[in-house]
């Protein structure tokens, strides 16, 4: 995590930028880049999705671009003097009710808020948590070979993730710049999406047998979990691998963690895993596991199609699955392999992909 | 937690009494409580609300009634063989998926499977924990002064639930009959609806000054968090306080807590904590701290209302708050004390609204 010393000066450094410009007779602004789909590209250097040229002018020209900036203003003056200067901290919730306080730059929802925050990150090529504001819930649990610490408010606390945690395994905390690996006895790193599979590993010891770091995502991943297995990758160089249902929902999980998201491009670096790879339910597997399945619903049919037209999902992979499971019109979840067995899924399954994959 | 035998024991003798009609030329069956709002009644022994008289008798007589009952006798079997003489579990998804070898017993959908294994523990008196059945996701956080150890599958771990666990706390485990409450310095346990609130909370230090046991309830609270709470009240002879958003909905999340729900009247003695106190946000609270609101919908409104004639509700207290906020036509969340600064809610609310109650 970057020093509140440092984020300080880069808050202060934009309000130093608006001040010249009134100084110098220029209309105060803001250039951040377009937040749109067409201004997404690729970054061969860094193998993510980051935004393009295109940019966008906040500036004091209309009433309404004058209160974006004030509110703007507003904001970097309560991360600086309340957060950053008694290390302190905000939920995103909250900082939308303490704008109460700023009359004509009261925030009227939260979303307009949370844009701000993300505006600030932009601005400062920063994260949100480096300016010490968490969301609502934090991130997701972590079970496996691994030991780390982490630097608490209450001082630090060393953990080894299957020798000091319950069976519930370690729990994320929203802002993982405050974690260090210190050792670890892995192979991979497997992100499984349903609470009942990550119990399931665990029961069945597959961390141990595999050498597996097990990471919860409850669904589509918080930022915090994200993060951390993009360091897990980076920092110890293990291949990620990701575990979910075989729906068009689920690979948008699997993309958010490989590709990243339109919304949170200027943070790609920093939460994307790029060589993660998908290791099912794949569409294929439900015809090769004889999986017991679901019908396709309209809205489900609807998201494959949009699915083909991403750019996240523009590959030879992607484009066979998908068209298989638009003409197989079904579905299958990660704890179908329950119907052959408790141990399918860690003695057959997981280990015949994994193969394939050249993982093991 | 029973134990395993035991377990197994109570689901043989449900098969034995089956067998025995059989013998006898008795109509196969099973009685059972009905679950309905007119029979669930209060029990002034136990202080929480629990089935009445009334009987549903499960019988062979009608073709579906057979397959509901083959349907359990397949069930008990599955939880006896695979889960109680292995050591081993399945989440409630899985025993849906299981079904699918059950030729006419398979299960049509989860929803089914769910209720026999209600059914189950009714019969029984048993909760599905000792049947090892968990849920897909598990419990929440706890943080407070509370040195517990809980028995993993991969051995006994000690933590204090300040000193040992990240910043996210201690994670509740589905099952917290594996926990046992080892020394405490606590005078209360404060159960929050909000990640927000709780991570403030932490970051405030109230836990310490206050000698509070945090409970993250993470909306509509899971068993294993009424239960960790019901647990720390009865054995610990700790206080519990609920705060919460002031809506109907988390007047319904309260509920849960303090009174039970209809659906598992027959697990009231486990799950519910009779003298636990609303802390607020109460509708009061809206008048007399000013704070920041949303209008109520008419969905709240018509919650509001038929919680007016709910019997949980039925008390002064509870008709004075519903028909104030009915007035008023305002809902305030717990972090709305955000706007008064992030101190207010530790340094002036809690102390103030503890001290009404008399725990301070």
């Amino acid at each position: 995590m970057i020093k509140s010393e440092a984020a300080q000066e880069r808050l202060l450094d934009l309000a130093l930028g608006l001040y010249r410009q009134f100084q110098e007779g220029v209309v105060p602004h803001i250039a951040l880049p377009s937040r749109t789909k067409n201004n997404i590209e690729y970054s061969s250097k860094s193998d993510v999705w980051v935004y393009g040229d295109q940019e966008t002018l906040r500036s004091v020209k209309t009433v309404r671009g004058a209160k974006t900036l004030l509110k703007t203003v507003h904001l970097a003056e309560l991360l600086i003097k309340e957060h950053l200067k008694n290390n302190r901290g905000s939920t995103l919730r909250e900082i939308y009710y303490i704008s109460e306080n700023w009359d004509l730059a009261k925030f009227h929802e939260q979303a307009e808020s949370d844009r701000l925050i993300e505006d600030l990150e932009i601005v400062t090529s920063l994260q949100r948590e480096d300016f010490h504001v968490r969301p609502e819930e934090d991130g997701a649990a972590v079970f496996g070979p691994l030991r780390l610490r982490e630097e608490t408010r209450r001082g630090s606390r060393e953990m080894h993730c299957q020798e000091d945690v319950g069976e519930a395994g370690y729990q994320i905390p929203f802002n993982v710049e405050t974690v260090q690996f210190l050792e670890h006895d892995a192979k991979m790193v497997m992100a499984i999406e349903t609470g009942g599979m990550y119990a399931r590993l665990i029961e069945n010891g597959f961390d141990e047998e595999f050498g597996a770091v097990l990471v919860h995502l409850k669904g589509q991943p918080a930022r915090s979990t994200r993060r951390i297995i993009k360091r897990l990758n980076a920092e110890l160089n293990l291949p990620v691998v990701v575990f979910t249902d075989g729906d068009p929902w689920s690979y948008r999980i699997f993309a958010s963690i490989a590709y990243g998201a339109i919304k949170s491009a200027h943070l790609s670096e920093h939460l994307v895993t790029p060589t993660a790879h998908f290791l099912g339910v794949q569409p294929s597997d439900i015809v090769d596991y004889n999986l017991s399945t679901d019908k396709l619903t309209d809205k489900d049919m609807h998201a494959l199609r949009s699915e083909l037209s991403d750019p996240r999902f523009n590959t030879a992979y992607w484009e066979k699955q998908i068209k298989l499971q638009l003409d197989l019109k079904r579905k299958a979840e990660q704890q179908a392999f329950a119907g052959k067995g408790l141990d399918y899924v860690t003695k057959t399954y997981l280990p015949e992909r994994l193969s394939e994959m050249g993982l093991i």
